[in-house]
C-alpha cells in the first residue's frame, strides 16, 4: 500500500505491485520500486510518502517512509533512462497493455473501447510515454511484529546515511 | 489500511482492524470503525483521510475516503459515550491489555515493564482514557476489480447526502 497527500492536502492509499528494489544511486539505501500510469492522479502528489507493507502469515508490518522520485518518459541520465526500459521489458503483457488505454480515472467514454490486440502493442521493448517507474528512497523504517509480547523497532537514516535502530513500545 | 497526512504533511499508512460500520448518524452513511490509542502519533493528523482495502481472492480494491472523528474519553453526547463503551466490550483482553501499557512509539523504558496481570485491568467494562474509537465517514468509495476487463466505478456522495456511481477507466 502506498500512501501519498493530494495537492488539496488529502490522505491517498493504493495497492502497488512491488517490482524490486532499486539499486540505482538514490541515496545510500536501495529504493522501492513500483509503475505507475504518467495519466494517474497520484502525478501530481506530493513527494514525501509511505509504504505500509503487512505480512498477514507472520503478523510483520513494515512501514517505510521515504522521498518519492518518478522516472519519466523525460528522464535525462543514463541510468534513469536504462532502468525505465529494463522495467518496462519485465511488466507482463497485460499490463503492458494498460499503459495503451484511455486515461485511468476518467469517465468511461460511450463509444466503444477498441482494445490493443495482443502483439499489436508496438515495440514491446521500449516503454510507451505514460510509462512511469516510481523510486522511493526510504529515510524512516518502522517494524511492527504483533507476537506475545509485540516487538516494535523504527530505524532513522542519519545525514551521513548510516542507519540507527531504537526499540520502542508498540 | 489507513491512510492520515501529519502535521508536517507528509503521508502516513498503517493497518487497522476493521471493527465493523457504524450506524452513528454521522451522516447519512455507515462509518468505517477502528480503534486506536489517545497517544498513538495519528491523533494529531489531519481529518480527511482514505482506507484501502484489498481483497486478495477476488482481486478487488476498496478505496474510501471520508472525513474521520475521534471519540475519546472526552466525548459528551450520549451516543459516542455509549458507541464507545460498547466497543470497548467487544475488544479482547490481549489488546485490551496494550492500552494499560507505555506510550505506543515512545523509545522503550530500559526499567522492566511490569505488564498487568491478566484480570488486574480494573473494570473490564468500562474503557480506560487512552482508547479512542475512529469513524470514517466516507465521502468518495473508488472500486477496482482486478479481473480482465477490469472495471473501476467511483462513488460519491453528494451534498443532500445520496450517492452518484460513474463508471472510469481503470
Amino acid at each position: 500500500q502506498l500512501a501519498t497527500v493530494s495537492k488539496e492536502g488529502h490522505a491517498k492509499v493504493r495497492t502497488v505491485v512491488f517490482r524490486g528494489w532499486s539499486d540505482l544511486d538514490l541515496s545510500s539505501s536501495e529504493a522501492f520500486k513500483f509503475i505507475t500510469d504518467l495519466r494517474s492522479e497520484k502525478m501530481s502528489h506530493g513527494n514525501i510518502v509511505e509504504v505500509c507493507w503487512y505480512l498477514t502469515e507472520t503478523r510483520e508490518q513494515f512501514r517505510i517512509a521515504g522521498n518519492l522520485m518518478y522516472i519519466t518518459k523525460d528522464a535525462k541520465e543514463e541510468k534513469f533512462v536504462n532502468e525505465r526500459i529494463s522495467t518496462w521489458k519485465t511488466v507482463s503483457e497485460a499490463s503492458q497493455r494498460s499503459y495503451f488505454s484511455p486515461a485511468p480515472g476518467q469517465i468511461v467514454d460511450q463509444t466503444p473501447l477498441v482494445e490493443p490486440a495482443a502483439g499489436a502493442l508496438g515495440n514491446q521493448s521500449f516503454p510507451p510515454d505514460s510509462f512511469v517507474v516510481g523510486l522511493v528512497d526510504p529515510f524512516k523504517i518502522d517494524y511492527l511484529h504483533l507476537r506475545s509480547p509485540q516487538v516494535r523497532k523504527i530505524w532513522t537514516k542519519k545525514e551521513q546515511g548510516e542507519w540507527e535502530g531504537q526499540n520502542v513500545n508498540p
